[in-house]
């Protein structure tokens, strides 16, 4: 049985407690955050403290806050050599002070507040300075059923970065197909199977290979109909760079 | 029973051919293709010609054929006043000469060679010059149990748009976040679930809605990091103008 108190009460703080909670080889001893207002739905299910006096021992401590309240919250922990790890992206192992044995579990999804979170989907990118600490954290992983990798610092950061554009960037193509659905009353969801599939379709090839359409065949009559139906500056540039991109990649 | 004739031997045609051939209620009378190569690995199963003198009668003939072969196949067919379709999503419904009867039948789907196709998931986007015809077109949606929407030349014209953004450049951001990963030798496998996850989201909520990330929330510390990460000039200007284009949604 592992312990751990999670500290932050944010997107991935409750759903990393919600998987720890439903796996029985972990148990959350304890969830810290500065204010009880989120962690009221889950009162009756663990024992919360809003005061950082108060942390129980445990075999981890997971910071799940924002990126700028790391440093500070790691700083006013009231122990010292314990396994403390935060679950960022982008920030340094070594925002965390040293003072504490430190580590990276970063859950490499997106997180919205309400939907439930399968972590069999959750990818778990660790990071340690103490190898020794691996175990832990794996075991850990295994226990959400989450896939497990080991990366460094640099890995993820760059990680990270490519995940801003398979999901913030993605969906914000979406966004805009919508719009220009919007503008001629057609229904957004004629594109729902397509998107689907285009999505699917890297189950069986790399991006490379699934790549179709008018940009990769240098169809120049319908790149110029297409850039002539686009009304919004912002559409038509995006139209040109990535049709770009894609001649750069095919061409 | 409904009776098609296809014209074309591609991937729209081959797919169309395979999902017909499923259904109880429509009958391939015949298959014809310039040559005879791509028709072959479906011998037995349908009389094949390539002789357009030779085409036999039906309800409708599906012109499944690339963009600028519409225009001069429909000049060449040896009859007058039946029902002929093409399948673009860009081209006018008038590429089809006006001596049969004209309608489109655009499945809206990105289709790979060999990968099976679950029409289910391919909404076909009909237009008629005649409405009459349009029972026709809807029968045979059905039959093959795709959705079926009856749109107007500028609305297809204006989805097929729309699905370049949702389709080839989503694609070629995966692509882009693949090199991205290959980079720093990452396997992109780790995203994968994210990407999933990032076109399921849309389920439940609008793209708007799902939008997250540093340039949602104006992260300018995340995006300079990003920024000076990002090595390939083609990715920096993406993810600059994909930046500018969260923040003009969001701000």
């Amino acid at each position: 049985m592992i312990s751990v108190v999670i500290l932050g009460a944010g997107n991935v703080a409750s759903h990393l407690f919600r998987a720890f909670n439903a796996s029985s080889s972990i148990t959350v001893k304890q969830w810290y955050n500065r204010s009880s207002e989120n962690m009221k739905r889950f009162a009756g299910t663990v024992p919360t403290t809003t005061d950082l006096s108060q942390l129980v021992e445990a075999d981890l401590y997971i910071l799940a806050v924002s990126d700028r309240s790391i440093k500070p919250l790691s700083e006013k922990l009231p122990f010292t050599d314990r396994l403390i790890a935060h679950t960022s992206g982008s920030m340094s192992i070594h925002e965390l002070v040293k003072k504490n044995e430190r580590a990276v579990f970063y859950p490499l999804q997106t997180f919205s507040t309400d939907a439930d979170v399968d972590f069999k989907n959750v990818p778990i990118c660790a990071e340690v300075l103490n190898k020794e600490h691996l175990n832990t954290l794996r075991a850990i992983a295994k226990a959400i059923e989450s896939p497990f990798y080991r990366i460094s610092t640099d890995q993820r950061q760059t990680l990270h970065l490519a995940a801003v554009f398979a999901n913030n960037f993605v969906n914000q193509l979406y966004r805009v197909a919508h719009e220009i659905c919007e503008s001629k009353h057609i229904e957004f969801e004629i594109l729902k199977p397509l998107i689907d599939e285009t999505a699917h379709k890297l189950k069986d090839m790399s991006p490379y290979m699934a790549q179709t359409g008018p940009a990769k065949r240098n169809d120049k009559v319908t790149i110029k109909k297409h850039l002539k139906l686009l009304q919004n500056k912002n559409h038509k540039e995006l139209y040109k760079l990535l049709t770009a991109s894609i001649q750069k990649t095919h061409g």
